[in-house]
């Protein structure tokens, strides 16, 4: 089967016009949900499904799901499902999202033009979830969890952004509030293409990631209070600096970060990505710290191991420098394995089309992960130039795009096919 | 000399009901230059001084001096001067500043009323300093700045606060906007009564200090520049984290700070009181941290060294973590020993009196040090409370405010007597 690679880098193009915005190197866009720019892009998207034979339907919050029936397929089996997202992070860039959401429907149009189209026995859906990124109604991989029930629509109508918009005022402003939740438990199995964000693939050469796991996160945050006091009366016997003590713990979390990293397969990562400091001036000694916590790995003990260690060194750094501190575990999400069928089907797909695959750990979450707590659930990555996303610098060459989506629609036609799945 | 308490407690918390605010606890008032309740809080002064029988003159950027010209002084003789400011910084306490400019006013009432009073031969200066703690418009010891010829009159004028809102348009609004420079050099002598801001003398017992040296002053911000990069995909051996470094430099000018204090008399501090992270997201690899450094000592050596030691620790990250550092000596104050003779009429004024004193440095800047410039200055500290300032729950009691007063009368009637000083 070969891909269009002009056809799909037309779409990916074209939707790259919605939000975007002037860079002075790379190709940006901001596209929020339930904007305009968002509106446009959605508009666009069901126009191309539609051109390709899909019905599109709508959910309540906005997720959209655009179905083929296949000539010989029983439009009440279980179908397989692609996709991804259109939403963007402020100032993200054309790939993060479309590729995944464009490389569905591209896949679909390889599969439609080819013999293996009369072999299919199920529907294929190509599907677009809600404000993945999480930056309007914050949270991220929204329109996923509805869809998997982990969040009701209800709930999930009435969430606001910082204006108050409420999710539901949102899309009904852009015409995409529908009706009901996707039912992602009732699809046979799900696919996600998206860029990888790292330099893996770059390093080795090789076109294709076929992801094992996504990792698990923690996110916690750390307060340490110590006390304010004036940095020129206060001699440095009689401080209790926060900052100081909030250095340690940095210096102390990188440090386990690295030790699980190299005890395991080098997918831990421990990061401290935000600090706040009270009163934050020059003069002062500083009172109080807040710290933001991100920790990953494909094992979830490690994560746990990570997290006791980093509450031993608030202890240790309470017993050594008089700080108080508080530790608030906010985000706490358990790795998700990608289902062996689906990674099969990946791999195989590659080695017919004689692609290389790179079995890998993604250590970004996707709306995959959500999926995969209710049904199988595989992921495919094509090469970020420099590992870049999130900026206008992002970059996959069309021909990886195009590559990607070539392993895609083979997957997907075993998938939805007779027994080869 | 008996200086009385109560005229003083009077005179100071009616000063503190001028920009009062509600505090939880203790008392607090926010009082910044050019403002309303500056107005009022000048007005009184004026009006006290007056009652005093002392003539009082306003400067181009709003310092008041008080003078009294005892009765066989001779008027053109060069007088002794005492005083402080009225200011504070928002929500800051009822003594930092009122303490030593109406202290000053009590110590003249007091020698008026003495028989020391006949043996005078030099007027006797009460000054209030403009805008000392730098809050409105920056800089600090703004009043004394321009009176010691640090910065000339017509750029003090045009220095603006945030809103855009000239010092000149500022004063003229209070009426306080006079005319010419207050010339300090033209004193014989300076001293300046102030709450003390540490524990020292309370932690001694003892009643006054008598400061040797204010501390000098270096301040540099600090760029620490790494990459900014997800937190989930970037490996910890792919890394360039800026808030891993900065932490690292954080507790080597901690542990510098220490060393030299040790080492010397534990008169060194070095402080980092400021942080800003870029982009400050928990599940973003820091790219950037800003650190704002403060460095004191005695000894300009000893800042000197400390000085060096942090630019030769952002040497070392660069080559050990791959960050680019930049640093920007912003502030740079050599320390300002206090005059002899001033010491000497304080410790001999505490020892006729038989109140006790105490030789300390000062941590913190004072109009003094501005002072000591141009003429021979010294200061005096009264207990604070547990050693805090620049909040309500600053505190001095009464007695103590009393005791440190009658110290400052008599050695003002010593450095303006015949032959004493």
């Amino acid at each position: 089967m070969d891909v269009n690679q002009q056809r799909l880098r037309r779409d990916i193009e074209e939707n790259a016009a919605f939000g975007a915005i002037d860079a002075e190197t790379g190709r940006g866009r901001t596209v929020l949900a339930g904007t305009d720019a968002n509106r446009e892009a959605r508009d666009r998207f069901v126009d191309r499904c539609e051109a390709a034979g899909l019905e599109v339907e709508i959910d309540a919050v906005g997720n959209l799901a655009a179905t083929w029936v296949p000539e010989n397929a029983d439009p009440e089996a279980a179908p397989v499902a692609a996709g991804s997202h259109l939403d963007s992070v402020p100032e993200g860039g054309i790939f993060d999202g479309p590729l995944g959401t464009y490389g569905a429907l591209e896949a679909v149009r390889t599969v439609q033009e080819s013999a293996r189209a009369e072999d299919l026995e199920r529907p294929i859906v190509v599907v677009c979830f809600t404000e993945e990124e999480g930056t309007r109604f914050g949270g991220g991989m929204f329109g996923s969890s509805v869809a998997t029930g982990r969040r009701s629509v209800d709930d999930a109508l009435a969430v606001t952004d910082d204006e108050g918009v409420t999710v539901e005022a949102a899309l009904e402003s852009i015409g995409y509030r529908g009706e009901g939740a996707l039912d992602v438990g009732a699809w046979d199995a799900f696919l996600e293409l998206h860029v990888e964000q790292d330099t893996r693939l770059e390093n080795r050469g090789v076109p294709v990631g076929v992801v094992t796991t996504i990792t698990g996160i923690a996110h916690a945050t750390i307060e340490v209070e110590g006390e304010a006091n004036h940095a020129g009366t206060t001699g440095m016997d009689e401080r209790t600096d926060a900052l100081a003590a909030a250095s340690e713990f940095v210096l102390e979390l990188e440090s386990t970060g690295r030790d699980r990293a190299e005890a395991g397969e080098g997918t831990a990562v421990a990061t401290v990505g935000k600090s706040r400091v009270r009163p934050n001036a020059t003069n002062v000694v500083p009172g109080a710290v807040e710290l933001g916590v991100d920790v990953r790995d494909v094992e979830y003990e490690t994560m746990e191991a990570i997290v006791e260690e980093a509450t031993a060194t608030l202890e240790r750094l309470e017993a050594e420098r008089g700080v108080e501190t508080r530790f608030e575990r906010e985000i706490d999400v358990e790795p998700a394995p990608m289902d062996r069928r689906c990674r099969d089907a990946l791999e195989r797909a590659g080695a017919e089309a004689e692609i290389d695959t790179l079995a890998m750990h993604s250590g970004a979450a996707h709306d995959a992960m959500r999926v995969s707590r209710v049904t199988d659930a595989g992921m495919l990555f094509a090469p970020s130039r420099d590992g870049l996303s999130h900026t206008p610098l992002e970059w996959t060459d069309w021909e990886d795009c195009a590559t990607a989506t070539r392993v895609l629609a083979g997957a997907l036609a075993e998938l939805a096919g007779a027994d080869e799945g």
